[in-house]
């Protein structure tokens, strides 16, 4: 699309300044004289929700909503709203998109095909905002819930012609030079394995590593952090000992970035940070509205955890949007005026724990009510039972979070989703993407800049312009 | 929501202005001294996509696409974005809302229940935006391609407990006194009855009346005027004599109320217009992909015609946004990344007439190839031979372009609209609404006021106080 940059062009003039050597041992390949743009924020936050389309932001508003009061009570969401975003990727990919191609744009301002990690439809390496960030001398850091080396967070970080060779990815981390001087997610399986020891590498190019939430808050001020948590993606925010994980780690991450630079003794150049709500997108591949909700809450915790540091640190922008929607997710179905998010509120567990569970033991009203935390009536009582007793086999969706199943779990688990799309009144279409548009939101300095209807490209576009290139 | 007005309330101060008499021999019960804010728009105009949520929007945008380009080009819908808007009626209603509830509160600025027009919860009357710019001495004007005492601009118009009150609704427009200067959409069903006869009664009241486009040409500079052309809604945009009627009847009804207030040497006040693409919503109630993106289209060249008009008319606000989306419509769906307007954009007829044909005559390839204007698969052909050979009958939704059909015609037509969705890989989870947040356009004078998240009454606050009150 061909969307007019708006003033800032004319507004922020790029003056030279002094570039700052990267932290790490191993220095990105390219090197040249940073440019600042007059105006610009020091630090710039780039939040993503995988997944996160119109119909999750809305219905976040009516999930989180105090039922006490008759008025429905403004979001964060709602509050720093800008526009919307088209996502299509290149015209070889229809319009639409996957989390790579998305990403890709997002952080090079390229258009590339689905699958592409950081390279254009010739395969061809484009360079990244953050990439970028780092060669004006700022600090960076990645924070996900999903593993470190997934599409959105490689997009960001690494060239790849596709984002399934997981492997090479995170081998890239270190063989291209280290990009970031924080890492926060999941991501054992990829980084400690048998053939090598990405861990240890770190490590030795000066690296702190924590393996436990715990150690967030004790991160020695000089190093560089890698910080993994899981295998793979971290527990749904329902089942993790910190149900809003995200925003933990963000805190952690600002403060320790902010500390890295203040000991650095060097000039405050500020950071940039890339945040990624991801599991978003795996609740709605999954059609499961339960854990869609419990993400963006953690999401929406992070941002309000945002908006009080930009408060104390109006030197800051924060971009939010989502690289698509998934899942074909809509507030009502089946031709009812309904969507009711009553007893998503309560959710204790995931559905897949719930399921789990149910496979495991025997299935009685008040086991079966405590696990929802919510009285079943007779009819959702026969599903489950007659489920376990003769599970059907049904194709499931194959995200990480219940990939290991058993056909039994997969049979209760999809009738444990059937509950809750019926208490709720949810629709889906799909166990993949949608072209809809997606939110923009902005807050702090130069958030002007995102309002209105923009392009994928025109986010990454617009951050080039603000650090100087 | 509690959204905070902008400094609306500050930056336009309100003084009196002398009020000028309406020119309709029975007016309004109530009088009072007009106002007008101190930089506020002469002429304020808005426009309602009926069931427009984003995704029809963002549908639009691919189906608009010029294929011989590599771009994707920018459309009027992403010209003017400002932000989104949230659609919940009152509690009582849940969170999602019908047609009128939301229309009563754009134009009141009350939530109400579904069903209300122009009341509120206790049925109590409440002034609506195109009441107060006629005491404030504004031409108003009506443009929908529904009957013209539909919900959404009966919620302007009119007060009753339920919207279905059709006969009730029009003879209120004459008995509650003539509120507006032009009124053009459907209706000989309701305004020409055996009872009574609501075209002479206006007649009588000195209104102008035709019931034919041609006469569009040929307006009385003098007069106020009444257009009804088709008993109930208009034909399909598809299967009109004009595709583009409602940029048609605009073009003709902004020249109109201009003409008038010139001709009435009396003080220019401007006028106040509401224009409805009402059938992209029947189109999302039938999930009918066809017929949603070819209402988009007509709406789409009425915004372009409102941008001319402003360009030379500069002290004009248009305010755009949807009472609701419609139909769960989803771009992609059953695991496929793929959306394809390719066999949208060349259709001839609408999905209904196509399937009316199919049943009246012999299905040939050619036959049928020739209806959907592309050449039809095998598996096509056996699925529409087969269904007029044994019809299932099946529950259709009830919307008034189909309501009439036969057995057989319902049968077919789910089959049209079948193939419709794998040409396109279109989803739908409704035949009702859902309560995605809409979005909100605006352009010309004080457009900056609908910048970001809003609820629906805002607008018809932000719309009060340009007025004045």
């Amino acid at each position: 699309m061909k969307f007019i940059l708006p003033v800032l062009a004319l507004s922020l003039l790029s003056v030279s300044c002094v570039s700052t050597a990267p932290t790490e041992s191993k220095a990105p390949k390219q090197q040249q004289d940073s440019q600042q743009a007059v105006g610009a924020p020091q630090n710039i936050i780039m939040v993503i929700g995988d997944g996160m389309g119109p119909a999750y932001t809305t219905a976040y508003r009516y999930f989180i909503d105090n039922p006490e009061t008759t008025e429905i009570e403004e979001t964060v969401f709602d509050r720093h709203l800008r526009g919307l975003s088209s996502t299509y990727p290149a015209p070889i990919s229809g319009v639409v998109t996957d989390s790579a191609a998305s990403a890709t744009a997002l952080a090079s301002g390229v258009k590339s095909y689905n699958g592409a990690i950081g390279v254009d439809v010739n395969k061809k390496e484009v360079q990244t905002v953050l990439e970028w960030a780092k060669l004006q001398g700022k600090k960076t850091g990645v924070v996900v819930t999903s593993q470190i080396n997934h599409a959105t967070p490689a997009s960001y970080l690494a060239h790849n012609e596709h984002r399934k060779n997981y492997n090479a990815i995170a081998d890239s981390y270190i063989d291209d030079g280290i990009k970031a001087d924080l890492y926060f997610g999941g991501g054992w399986k990829f980084f400690l394995r048998e053939d090598r020891n990405l861990v240890n590498e770190f490590k030795q190019a000066g690296f702190h590593y924590l393996d436990n939430y715990q150690g967030l808050a004790d991160l020695p001020k000089s190093k560089p952090v890698l910080g993994l948590f899981a295998d793979v993606g971290l527990p749904w925010a329902l089942d993790d000992s910190n149900k809003h994980r995200l925003s933990t780690m963000t805190k952690a991450a600002v403060h320790h970035l902010t500390d890295m630079q203040q000991h650095d003794n060097a000039p405050d150049n500020g950071f940039f940070m890339l945040i990624e709500a991801s599991q978003i997108d795996w609740a709605g591949h999954g059609n499961d509205i339960s854990d869609a909700m419990a993400e963006m809450d953690d999401m929406a915790k992070t941002l309000e955890y945002l908006e009080h540091f930009v408060e104390h640190h109006p030197d800051t922008l924060v971009i939010v949007t989502a690289d698509h929607s998934t899942g074909g997710f809509t507030l009502a179905a089946n031709g009812k005026y309904r969507w009711d998010a009553e007893h998503l509120r309560t959710m204790k567990h995931s559905v897949n724990y719930i399921a789990k569970q149910l496979a495991k033991n025997e299935i009685s009203a008040d086991y079966a009510s405590d696990l929802f935390n919510f009285k079943l009536t007779r009819k959702e009582m026969k599903l489950l039972i007659t489920t376990k007793d003769s599970p059907k086999l049904n194709k499931s969706t194959n995200i990480y979070q219940n990939k290991k199943n058993s056909p039994v779990e997969r049979a209760l688990l999809k009738q444990v989703k059937a509950i809750m799309d019926m208490r709720t009144n949810s629709g889906w279409t799909s166990g993949g993407h949608t072209a809809i548009d997606v939110p923009v939101l902005a807050f702090g300095k130069q958030s002007d800049l995102f309002n209105g209807a923009q392009d994928n490209t025109d986010i990454a576009k617009k951050i080039f312009t603000l650090l100087g290139k």
